[in-house]
């Protein structure tokens, strides 16, 4: 089991000096909650903050893999180090993720300045997996300019990756209903570049127009972006040259308002506190063999507290159990 | 405002004693979160834990609001008290519940011994609104026998009503590729009474012949409950009473094998560690002006620690903090 034998420090310093294998190894670990989690994280912090994170979101069938593909040659001809999260839906069977992106991505498996990793989703509703703000990292430190998240664009992993990227593109295509259904999903309230796909088709016109109206009716301060509308034909290679380019401006203007710096303080929040939660939420459920939590929910059920009476006496519990230890 | 000037314990009191206005009223204090929330949650506490909680969820189009009110004629005829929350799809736009089931529940609306109260969800992936468990605990107290919670059939509130509910029902139809999309969701996991309504229509008999199957193939223990497969015609009354006697027997069943109390003692639990973590997230976001997470974030995002680290630094600032409170 050679991979096994490298230490944390040398597969960062092997990852940063662009060693796929790397990578792909200590993506694993993050996505396996290792043992080694926390000392991965460490070694990686010093060298993230280059990557501009992209999500890439849209209802089945207007062309997401197709349109990532594209994006990634585009970004190549430009010299940039490009990452590629797909996070597929997982059966509910076999829990385990598709390989068709990956697949799909074949005439870059070959280039050492791509990456490309199949993500398991959290389940049916598509939720993003918990690691991959951790898997960001990884690729983040690696040297990567520009990340893609590809979601599947059903349920909340739409809401999720605006939460996460920097920059997030919405897909549409025509005749699709999308322009209903944009309204329905509240997309229109996440995306930084909307992307009408299959534009050679009937109806792209009327979608961009649509989309066009529900951009100007939107209420944005002064000095804020306006999402840009852009027409492509991914299969053909038609327009993703403007995509990268509106990806491009975005980052701009992002970091010229001082909105890149707000968006990823305000996603270390969400993590912080959500490693933090997972954290006590383990020491409720073990901290005795018994739990605290045990006792106070069968009080609740017993009608003999109520449940925001037993929340204060979880709080107290688990400080005064805090501050007793060493 | 004459409806403001009664006192906690006296609408408990009202609502006790059946008033629908001191029930509605209490479960507007809930929904609002009002200040007086923990006021109502503690005088309500000691008359909760007899109430039957059943979960109806399923595609739309399958019946769920016709089904829901048959039923509710059902139980009446045996005599029992009965509470209905419709949580409803909120409008992205306007936020607030529709009407249509309390209109089409208006056949029950003059009935002193039936509670018909629309929720919003949270949202267009029709989440269940977080005072779901309260408004519970009311029409519990209300002395409600059963309480049908009927959800929008999509996305995540179809899980949610299955971890608040002490029976859930699961409605299909034929003609919907519901064999399929069960499958799909998930479904086959949460249902305690499969319901096969509009029964009189082509393609019924297969919907309960592959239902059948997955059930009979699901991996179950020893003396667990076996979800039975009901026919029905809501529209026309037919099958209802046996969706009755279903529920019934179903709690019959997890009262002898003790899961009635398993299922409570693991909602309470639920329940009191939400509350905790939501005080917790209210401290840490406002103790100080500018808060310890904050400092935190911007610490992660300059490189300059990990999130792990930092959710470790959050959680001891967190400890001593509330140590050194008096």
């Amino acid at each position: 089991m050679r991979r096994s034998t490298a230490s944390v420090p040398e597969l960062v310093e092997r990852a940063r000096s662009g060693d796929p294998r790397a990578v792909a190894r200590l993506i694993s670990l993050v996505e396996d909650a290792s043992p080694l989690l926390r000392e991965v994280m460490a070694g990686l912090a010093p060298y993230t903050g280059n990557a501009q994170v992209v999500g890439i979101t849209g209802s089945p069938g207007v062309g997401k893999s197709t349109s990532t593909s594209a994006l990634v040659g585009e970004l190549r001809r430009a010299g940039k180090r490009v990452g590629v999260l797909a996070v597929d839906p997982s059966s509910p069977f076999s829990g385990g993720a598709l390989l068709g992106d990956r697949i799909r991505m074949q005439e870059h498996a070959l280039d050492r300045d791509v990456y490309i990793r199949s993500m398991a989703s959290r389940g049916h509703l598509g939720g993003l997996s918990w690691s991959t703000p951790q898997a960001l990292r990884v690729l983040d430190a690696a040297g990567c300019d520009v990340i893609l998240v590809e979601t599947v664009g059903v349920g909340q992993s739409e809401v999720e990756i605006a939460g996460l990227a920097d920059t997030t593109l919405v897909l549409l295509a025509p005749g699709m209903g999308d322009g209903v259904q944009a309204a329905k999903a509240g997309i229109l309230e996440i995306g930084d570049v909307y992307v009408v796909n299959k534009a050679d088709r009937d109806g792209a016109e009327q979608v961009r127009r649509e989309l066009r109206t529900m951009i100007s009716l939107a209420d944005r301060p002064e000095g804020s972006w306006r999402p840009p509308i852009v027409l492509t034909v991914a299969q053909a290679g038609q327009g993703v040259d403007e995509v990268a380019a509106a990806i491009d401006e975005h980052r701009a203007w992002m970091e010229s308002a001082g909105e890149l710096d707000r968006r990823r303080v305000k996603r270390a929040r969400d993590e912080v506190e959500t490693i933090a939660v997972t954290a006590l939420r383990a020491r409720w459920g073990d901290v005795h063999e018994r739990s605290e939590l045990d006792d106070l929910a069968e009080q609740v059920v017993a009608g003999k507290t109520d449940p925001y009476r037993a929340a204060d006496a979880l709080l107290d519990a688990f400080t005064e159990l805090d501050a007793a230890r060493p």
